[in-house]
């Protein structure tokens, strides 16, 4: 088990996906930090494990992959038994289908609202760039109107896919982590009674917990 | 198999790629026609189907499902055995990772500009829509820079997963085949050595030639 490495810091968010993934599956893994502010994901050797030079790449003895998705995917399969055995699904075609499409709501329709919002509203001051309040603007009403599909949803059922928490919630976690803890705009979620409800349950959650101390220990300005 | 329906129309790039891969899987079905243009994807009836209101949407039984990428992920599960059985892999979890990881990055690298661009140079002039050129020219860069990597991927391998044709090179036909045939930005993909083998091989491909056909029976104005 003492194979598994992830590249990258755990302040971005799809090193956190891959991470929080990791602790729920309970497989032991190395970190190996890589040094954005350096441009370290740019560096020959690590275009080598990444070729668009981007976070995170990942190790498992001979297998090399990119996409934080991608890698969440090949834990849950390669280390099924292990962990929380529910994260991907257990059943057939129809169980697995539901968690993929909510894994791909996430991926298509919350990821780049959020991810907007995050890199505006969190990182560009963080980096010293000026803020661009139209695209602040445009991600608050995709983002809401994303929201509001998720609030009739999460009225049906527990968590995205059904009654268990699975790959599907845990993808989410990254993004509205900062947009929750580090914006003023948390009331996105805290204000749509289902999905506040859903988003103080996955929070919670030990796995996750401990993704964010990690983010404690090594700031972006490390 | 006369179970399975698929809702949207063929021109659609979503509905398309679903539509290429029930042919390659030989997967029967029926294409229940949307109209976008009456707005008929955002009807109560459509929104029960695809709670974002986009095509497609898609039913199996008593399963149903939306995100494109997601039921092309489902068709190769339940219909493991059926027509091209190498589709999403038949070995473990890493060879099913190499295709999950080029379909991420068709899904996060490729589809943003690739779609971007069908939207302005193909779409909106036939919606009578106004082209930003701003969008236009930010992705050609963002789509060169991609097509880059994919240029010296496929130097190494026949196919983006490796040496067989699966769905992360399918996942590309769609948008390709509007950007090669239907612009004059082609040359995006044939002045690059590898990547414009590759594009004329699985554009070649007899499932794919038959979604086309299927693209001309149902225009965008019926």
């Amino acid at each position: 088990m003492g194979s598994v490495r992830i590249y990258g810091p755990p302040f971005s968010t799809a090193v956190s996906r891959v991470l929080a993934c990791l602790v729920e599956k309970e497989v032991e893994f190395q970190l190996v930090p890589i040094n954005l502010a350096k441009a370290q994901h740019k560096s020959p050797d690590f275009i080598k494990l990444q070729p668009f030079g981007q976070v995170p790449a990942f190790q498992d003895d001979t297998t090399t992959l990119f996409e934080s998705r991608a890698i969440c995917r090949y834990i849950c399969e390669k280390y099924s038994a292990m962990g929380n055995a529910e994260l991907f699904g257990r059943g057939g075609p129809a169980e697995r289908a539901s968690i993929d499409q909510w894994l791909e709501a996430e991926s298509q329709s919350f990821n780049p609202p959020s991810s907007a919002l995050v890199f505006q509203l969190v990182f560009a001051p963080r980096m010293g760039l000026k803020q661009d309040p139209k695209a602040v603007r445009d991600g608050e009403r995709r983002l809401g109107s994303v929201l509001d599909v998720y609030e009739r949803r999460l009225g049906e059922s527990r968590f995205l896919a059904g009654e268990e928490f699975t790959l599907a919630d845990l993808s989410h976690l990254p993004n509205a982590h900062y947009l929750v803890n580090a914006t003023e705009r948390g009331e996105l979620f805290t204000s749509r009674k289902n999905v506040g409800r859903w988003w103080e349950e996955i929070s919670s959650r030990p796995s996750w917990k401990k993704v964010v101390e990690m983010h404690k220990e090594a700031p972006p300005t490390a």
